[in-house]
């Protein structure tokens, strides 16, 4: 059983850009954050939804290797899969592509820890947990 | 012999801060950059010199666990020392602290590779090659 | 003779919300320059082109009146035309609005001065020059 | 009676500044908001406690000239002061300068409206009303 991936696609914003004329390496953070939005929508369950429910995920652990710069007006695709699912926490993969060539941009690993409003540690809903089963083969 | 560490403080702005009342992960990849920058100012060879000589340090790597969110108007310190030097790229890493208690909020690690304007990658100059020994303990 | 307007949509990122859980109003800055991006792109003459030519579009003035917040995966639009041309600057005037009630969530103008590499004010291109002529009625 | 001008300090940060090589204009909105919040501190009731009231400053209004650009390592100075004070909102208005020539780089007005978490216009606390009395001469 393999993995599901979603894709979603950006044209770099002026905004991204700093002064060496590439993507500013802080945007991947908010790219792959777009990156699971997505794959919440995809998947039937938003995460507004997730966040109306009184949970919220926080990031424990960022991962990224920059392979080569994306500049301005570029179309690149973010790819999302789940690669560990435990109760109360999950691990997103993703690459991070040109959407014409299909080259690799960047690769990340995204750790996240579920939370009540309170800040308490919690379950995760179960709709999410569903989202991946511990023999999936998840290198795409 | 020991690293040098340089230590510089931010106070969270508004702007930083998402939805869940923290400081949105992205920050932290500013937080770092900012560490960097005052390391360089303060060991005498600021980074605005090192791209005014044609130089350019590229992100290839980073990696950040977060240990416990930050909040607006929360003093911050950023602890930064190298940990590997080679002559074409470098190694950083982090503490971020609450400046009041130096309680751990996040650690992170860098890489960077050295480019010129053209995109070649180059030695860098001298003076950051001198900044770090092999023989340093980089455990602070 | 009426006014161009591009119109360009956004889904609203969750980086993009502040501690209120609305739109950091720092955010539609963005989302006005991807607006001029767009108008650039869909009038056959991208701003990648234009600074490629070594010109740069200043910004010497914002002005936004914020009418109604916008919230996370909300889908917004940006509605851009141009109300002044003169050789070496111009003007555009925006509507944000709501992508499926078309309800504004703000108004704004921003005026720009070309200029060069070395800073210099300069003439812009024909082409853009060309997307405006004097007796335009330009209220959308 | 002439206005209170409080005045904060910043060091243009890499990832504040873009292609051009200068400061993005986005993030002007943010040195303003500091310059509030630090006025708000240093008046001895801070905007987290404001917020802790129940209370949020919604921006209905926000008007910036650009008249100089700012670079990476620049320091800069936010000069803050109130022109306008209702029950229900106020009027910020400020200058950013260069911290060394005092030379002006831009020149800004917001506009801010009181609500309560639920949404309400409401009254702010008094003690922000009484940091503007009518006949104040506001011009610095």
């Amino acid at each position: 059983m393999s993995a599901v991936i979603i894709s979603t696609q950006f044209t770099v914003r002026y905004a991204e850009v700093d002064a060496m004329g590439i993507v500013h390496h802080r945007n991947y953070i908010t790219y792959l954050e777009e990156g699971r939005s997505e794959y919440a929508r995809q998947r039937g369950f938003p995460y507004s939804q997730f966040e109306a429910q009184g949970f919220f995920l926080l990031v424990s652990e960022v991962h990224i290797r920059h392979i080569k710069p994306a500049h301005y007006e570029q179309s690149i695709s973010v790819n999302t899969w789940i690669t560990e699912m435990k109760s109360r926490g999950m691990t997103f993969e993703y690459t991070v592509t040109d959407t014409q060539t299909g080259e690799i941009l960047a690769t990340a690993q995204t750790k996240h820890i579920c939370i009540t409003k309170a800040g308490q540690i919690a379950k995760m809903p179960q709709t999410w947990r569903d989202w991946h089963q511990p023999d999936d083969k998840n290198t795409p």
